[in-house]
């Protein structure tokens, strides 16, 4: 990672810190994914996290949550509101305010309701989570019992405060749906300037910042950001409205090709909707992703108005009896072959009717690999109706989920380049 | 999250503190591996971390130290001993021990056989790493330039301190080879307690919780913690192992039917080995999953062993032709219903040759259900061969991808039941 260093000092940020609190976490039982969750979510909004700190279940919640009222503008806290004895977040936070527990009709009806659903009695450590500190804002749980919580920063100078449930099914709805649109009022009459996420596929944070950052921090006022994950990088300017004009201005210039989205959007998402404008329709044939691809693309909400069919053609006769990949071509170049990428996504478009075919065929490890093709080598395939197939070779050395991460990254943006 | 409270204030540990510094871990970039590995080597020597604190590099790493110095009986730090200006761990440490720091000829040594194997020039920023401060105790880095570095408790009251370096690969072996022997020596007066992870899928929390919990509590010495996720729980037991037994044979005795695995293994992961070890195959045919039920098991390393093939059957013309359920059939009870559940197991197993098929159809939503069938409802599907076949219908009314996590949970679960 690499912020523009000229910026750094420039704290014109509001202070945000997130407390975890799970033994779980501590243990290394659970890896803690809430942290790049949000970090990821207040990006965009130009809210930086300063510091997180993970405490066990119980009572290290309170010396944790007077630490960061010290010193941070808004607190984010998780865990520790459901039914039992060790769930003190809620209790332990309205006596750090000074506020009553207070019983809310609302949230034991939400209960109740949920309860009811699942033929499921309603106990007394249930109701528990029905008391709720005075003057806090209900944040709906859809997946869940507890609800969230938030406190707007008072007076006698606590920070802005959001209880969030333990579980990632049950705060990233609730974080997305409830918290982030207060926290982006927060942001903006805080900071007062707007802020842009760029999304680019095909180069590395380094090409990217040799490409824009001169041009970039030459704009008096803007706050630079790089944020680089497998396969693609996000460039993030903070700033007034005229600067923010000047800074899309340059990245559109400079990066055009490479932009898969300005509002931070995913590739996935990008060429769905790409494929829906158009009216085109989409097949996927896989074998070293097993999936992977299919999941990506049906994880956009209405994909199924262009995604028509996924072959996970992991065994060579289903190559050959689901995509019509011929035995001669299997045994002559092997499964992880241009070659076969090649009929792999011909094959695709024909038995699926569709105008564009990806496919991937290559060694996800750890083992497998061979001198002449080593683990991590990848065939990428595009067919397309009435044009020629197209396929790209690459390789991708690294952990089984990080490889079909960038294989299926680098499929979607293939595809992207063509449409 | 529930720990057993009686066992809670039991606190016989030594104090552990971890602190990652790391820019690009609070922005999201980079998820924290650090406090699952350190975790997980620390507690089979009788140590626990108490406390974990992420902060960006630079100062900010100063006053994380004041602060578990002023806690904790052992601190790790990650990050912070590379070449860079904010790279100021070693210098921080210096100055809070009141050490100087000097020029050790070893370690520059060992970073000029490291610069002359890549035939590299060493520059005066790299030169920086051989500075150590007095008293420090040189963990040698087989994975890069800069060492760690350990400082052992000393009378005025400072901690057990271990500079670590930031990247994963860097650390692991040097934690392993150099930190952990260190550590055993500081911990061996504790009492040697184990660690064992239960997991179960089928049952929620609180059934768990009702059929082992007052069993596992009357066991003496056990501290007893549950986790749950989409679909699954886990339950964990700490103790020594004569208490570990006793738990174990109260586990097998009460939640046989639910257990997934007895050392928190994934569901897909045990599916595969047991199919793999029968010499069974496997093939699968999804529509609302998109290709997520593939996706998981393919996650698994081996799995090409026994998975043949997946069908991602978004389209109805898509299911008929590559799985051959009947145009009728999907007209008369629609895609999503029992009946089309069923034809698209009985394809798959067909058109791959497999053992077993399992099938997904349903209405993930957010668009697309009806009063008769709501979104999140869901028809799974499993044929075997010789076998009649069976399907199950769902509930599931959440956001896309959790809907996804819960059905293939689901479905990995019905097929295990039937392993």
């Amino acid at each position: 990672m690499l912020l523009c260093p000229a910026r750094r000092d420039n704290k014109e940020s509001v202070n945000v810190e997130i407390i975890n609190t799970g033994t779980e976490i501590l243990l290394g039982n659970v890896l803690n994914t809430h942290l790049g969750f949000l970090a990821q979510e207040l990006f965009p909004i130009g809210l930086r996290v300063q510091r997180q700190v993970t405490v066990p279940d119980g009572d290290a919640i309170r010396e944790a949550l007077v630490e960061s009222f010290a010193r941070a503008e808004i607190v984010l806290v998780t865990g520790g509101l459901g039914p039992t004895t060790d769930d003190i977040t809620r209790e332990v936070t309205a006596e750090l305010l000074g506020v009553e527990m207070e019983f809310d009709a609302d949230v034991m009806h939400a209960i109740e309701l949920r309860f009811a659903r699942r033929n499921l009695a309603v106990t007394e450590r249930v109701k528990r989570q029905a008391q709720v500190p005075r003057g806090a804002t209900i944040l709906p749980n859809r997946n869940g019992t507890a609800p969230g919580l938030y406190f707007p920063q008072s007076e006698n100078r606590n920070p802005h405060l959001f209880l969030l449930p333990g579980p990632p099914r049950e705060l990233r709805p609730m974080f997305t749906d409830s918290a982030r649109p207060i926290l982006q009022k927060i942001a903006s009459s805080e900071i007062a300037v707007g802020c842009r996420s760029y999304r680019l596929a095909g180069l590395g944070e380094s090409q990217v910042e040799h490409l824009v950052g001169e041009a970039l921090l030459a704009i008096p006022g803007l706050e630079l950001g790089y944020c680089a994950r497998a396969g693609e990088v996000d460039v993030r300017c903070l700033g007034a409205a005229d600067v923010l004009e000047k800074a899309h201005a340059v990245v559109v210039a400079k990066l055009q090709p490479y932009l898969v989205s300005d509002d931070g959007g995913s590739i996935e998402q990008t060429v769905v909707e790409t494929l829906v404008a158009r009216r085109a329709k989409l097949a996927v044939a896989e074998s070293c992703t097993g999936g992977a691809l299919a999941n990506r693309i049906t994880n956009v909400s209405g994909a199924s108005k262009t995604f028509l069919a996924g072959f996970v053609t992991y065994a060579n006769e289903v190559k050959t009896n689901a995509l019509g990949v011929e035995p001669a071509l299997l045994s002559e170049y092997g499964a992880v072959s241009r070659e076969v990428a090649a009929a792999m996504a011909e094959g695709a478009l024909k038995n699926s009717g569709a105008d564009f075919a990806l496919s991937t065929t290559g060694i996800a490890g750890p083992t497998g690999g061979t001198a002449e093709k080593p683990v991590g080598t990848v065939f990428i395939g595009i067919a397309f109706k009435g044009a020629p197939t197209e396929v790209e070779q690459h390789l991708f050395a690294t952990d089984r989920e990080t490889f079909k991460q960038l294989v299926t990254q680098t499929a979607l943006d293939l595809l992207r380049r063509n449409l």
